[in-house]
């Protein structure tokens, strides 16, 4: 392992490599037997299990519950919805037939044509469909709303060029599926669980994200608004993090989901979706993480402590034993997840650059020479600094270091994104800046066109128009026209 | 609601009936646009969900770890182990394509018979192939066995005949992966695994349940030994709860994953797998509801102790809230769930009716008359009794009711299996057993041939050779041959 660290690109070196490299060899994920689909590792899994647990928190603390619908989705209902069925039916994985059979030649078994489905059903790449085909059941009167549900679902979208938590055919992820009485109480909702996003990424995952609104091109395929929370990586792209979909009527009207409202009128029902997924797995490794390895916020860190014992005998290992003892006890009296390495067949520098590589946030060592002193040498992962600390009190030394790590590590996120954030007058500024890196706020004349045409020559997309911030008019940099604020360009993920 | 409620057919008059009238109305469950696929409704999920929770926390407890493994499964895959690919390759939903278009005649999508797959994919039955081959990576020595995993996920099964939570076409489950070094190892694995199981099932779902191992015929595809825990649902039928596997080599050699052991040789991997399923729900709603709705276990219920109002008056109404506040303050500290209704829309006769339906335990029901009196009406969901209490410590006496119910509903089921295993010492015993509901103790030959010739002439099945209980030797009902010792038979969900 320690050799292998050695081996990890820097990011300076191939930025792209770099991410690919350390995704395998910190155990996060790896590339299974099925084309675009990953198989996310016990370690990987385990920040992804945290970062569920504290979200479906959030939602029920947003008055939201649980559901779980069909994996499979007819057809016919993609087509529905005519904006939708453009975004999503076009990649997606059908199932046409049920049944298996024994090759009569004996080499395997083959498809039974006999057990061909009179209509193909489509593994989920989101499941607006089949949720308000449902809810056209739940909802006959405004007594029946609001409905606020949630559901953590795997959904497939067969992508032609895969990144390992960036972009699979499958990934695991949650759809908030809300209807409403009136459009105002959705347009909230909408905003609500963005806000919900925007506190997690910035709370837990110490990322710092810019929220915004998606211009028609970039939106969900049947939105009328897609909000969504954008986030800077090292390299200056953009990752979108999470969005929020108000979706009006659409999914009502190609549904037929209609309700009596208050006046005792039948009416359309208002809606929303909204999701992160474990892209954000992408976004936690590519924000934080540096040349030795992950760098995790100890808020999702699976592992926050690892002790590793330094001895030359049996004897010095019992005595540090003892004493690290209640040590872990402290440290779990105070919620904290600690390890104590005592393994014997791995060496103490083989062990501090695994947990490096790991991103575990401290490590404590400790040996003979440290119970006499009554020290312990402490390094925080962050900024890979080390001191000693006398053990008096080292329970609530961590657990301040913790809180300080965490904090330090997003004031860190949100100096390198402000300071690559950069105002473009002029197209050839744009493009400079652009090629450069990082994002670049710009007036743009509000159509497609001009969006489109930028993209081909730039690359850099409208990540969003920002909710907060400079609302001054001035003039589109491509086309001269009037625009009514500056947006949001960057290459992305 | 309260009308609905009167409506449930009761057990006596159709206990099938009741059973799909009951998960519809006490909102569990509903039929999808999609054959043989449910929708779990927020209730159903809730408790699915306190479920996991639990399982969760017992597997990590015993070392086990989470992950992911991808929903496709080549279909070369099912045919590497020869006993699986009978038991799973042919009722399965097969993906063929990776594309739609839209119709020439505008009519909607259509298949596109250009984005053919080359090697067809399967939808997960279950994940021992995909699961194995990814191993094969992770093992070269015995230093990186065991691997101890666990996967939630969703898996698919084409059912022709389907019953809410019982056999659905798509089903959640976890389903636990490990890998040995020893045989031993895996066989202590599988019946650890299955003690979990029994211990979940006793002591959180309240249901009772036999452990065995399961004959041959019965036994897993790919399995050398099943492990099952069997419970026995109101009308005397047996409900297969759980399964854990002890697999021997046979997926490591289908898979070819090797490992050289302490001695330095290479030799095959040891494995089992282990699972349980949203079907769960179907053996703890069948358990021990009753002909007024669900009864559900404190341990699991989402909701434990429900408070209504009665009242004239707003004033009346102000009193009540007021003292009912502390009420739930002193339940909630306690860790219990609870929810004060004051839904002005709905009359207490009502709502007492709608919680008795969703099963929650405890109701406390509190008007001026009762503080005045300072005491509260309260009624136990499983027997239906209601007293009056003092509201004096009345939080610690719910608290203690609902573990008097937890208790009492266990017992209640245990004493009705109890009484419903009756010992058959000719044929003709046995078919009026089997006739008359419960499990049947009988001997049998241990051949496959009279398992099949039983079943086809009584509908019952062989539900385990249990662990514990008499082991004296016999002779087979059916063909009077010699027998080892009594196996548990009945007619099955």
């Amino acid at each position: 392992m320690a050799k292998e660290l050695k081996d990890l690109t820097k990011r300076s070196e191939n930025y792209s490599q770099w991410y690919n490299e350390l995704v395998v060899k910190a155990d996060l994920a790896e590339q299974s037997a099925v084309r675009g689909c990953m198989v996310i590792k016990p370690y990987g899994y385990a920040i992804w299990e945290k970062m569920q647990r504290q979200l479906d928190t959030m939602f029920k603390e947003t008055g939201h519950v649980n559901a779980y619908f069909p994996l499979l989705i007819p057809k016919s209902f993609l087509s529905r919805e005519a904006d939708h069925v453009e975004g999503f039916a076009k990649e997606c994985a059908v199932v046409t037939h049920y049944r298996l059979k024994n090759a009569e030649d004996g080499s395997g078994v083959v498809v039974d044509p006999e057990a061909r489905l009179d209509e193909e059903l489509i593994i989920r790449p989101t499941s607006e469909t089949i949720i308000w085909n449902t809810y056209k059941n739940w909802i006959q009167s405004y007594r029946d709303l609001p409905i606020l549900c949630n559901q953590w679902a795997n959904v497939f979208r067969w992508e032609m060029r895969t990144r390992m938590f960036l972009r699979t055919a499958e990934f695991l992820w949650q759809e908030g599926h809300t209807a409403h009485a009136t459009k105002e109480e959705a347009m909230e909702e909408a905003v609500k669980m963005l806000n919900v996003y925007a506190d997690f990424a910035e709370k837990y995952m110490a990322v710092p994200v810019i929220k915004g609104v998606k211009t028609a091109n970039e939106r969900f395929a049947g939105a009328l608004d897609t909000f969504t929370i954008e986030a800077m990586m090292q390299d200056g792209k953009a990752l979108q993090a999470g969005t929020s979909h108000f979706l009006g009527q659409n999914f009502a009207k190609a549904f037929d989901v209609q309700f009596i409202n208050k006046e005792n009128k039948l009416e359309y029902v208002w809606a929303t979706s909204w999701g992160v997924s474990t892209r954000l797995m992408g976004a936690l490794i590519m924000t934080h993480s540096d040349d030795n390895g992950l760098v995790l916020p100890p808020h999702l860190a699976p592992l926050q402590v690892v002790i590793i014992p330094i001895y030359k005998n049996a004897e010095q290992l019992a005595a540090v034993s003892e004493r690290v003892k209640s040590i872990v006890d402290g440290l779990k009296k105070r919620g904290i997840s600690v390890k104590f390495d005592d393994a014997d067949n791995k060496r103490p520098g083989f062990k501090f650059a695994d947990y490096e590589l790991k991103g575990v946030p401290v490590r404590l060592a400790i040996g003979a020479r440290d119970l006499e002193n009554n020290t312990v040498e402490i390094m925080r992962r962050d900024t890979l600094e080390k001191h000693s600390q006398s053990l008096d009190g080292i329970e609530d030394y961590v657990a301040n270091l913790l809180e300080d790590i965490q904090n330090n590590i997003y004031a860190k996120a949100l100096s390198y994104r402000d300071s690559h954030i950069r105002v473009a007058n002029s197209y050839d500024e744009f493009k400079q800046y652009i090629e450069e890196g990082g994002f670049v706020l710009a007036h743009w004349d509000g159509t497609t066109e001009t969006e489109v045409r930028v993209k081909e020559e730039t690359k850099a997309t409208i990540r969003c128009i920002p909710l907060d911030g400079d609302t001054t008019p001035g003039t589109c940099i491509f086309t001269g026209k009037p625009s009514a604020r500056r947006v949001i360009f960057a290459r992305n993920y």
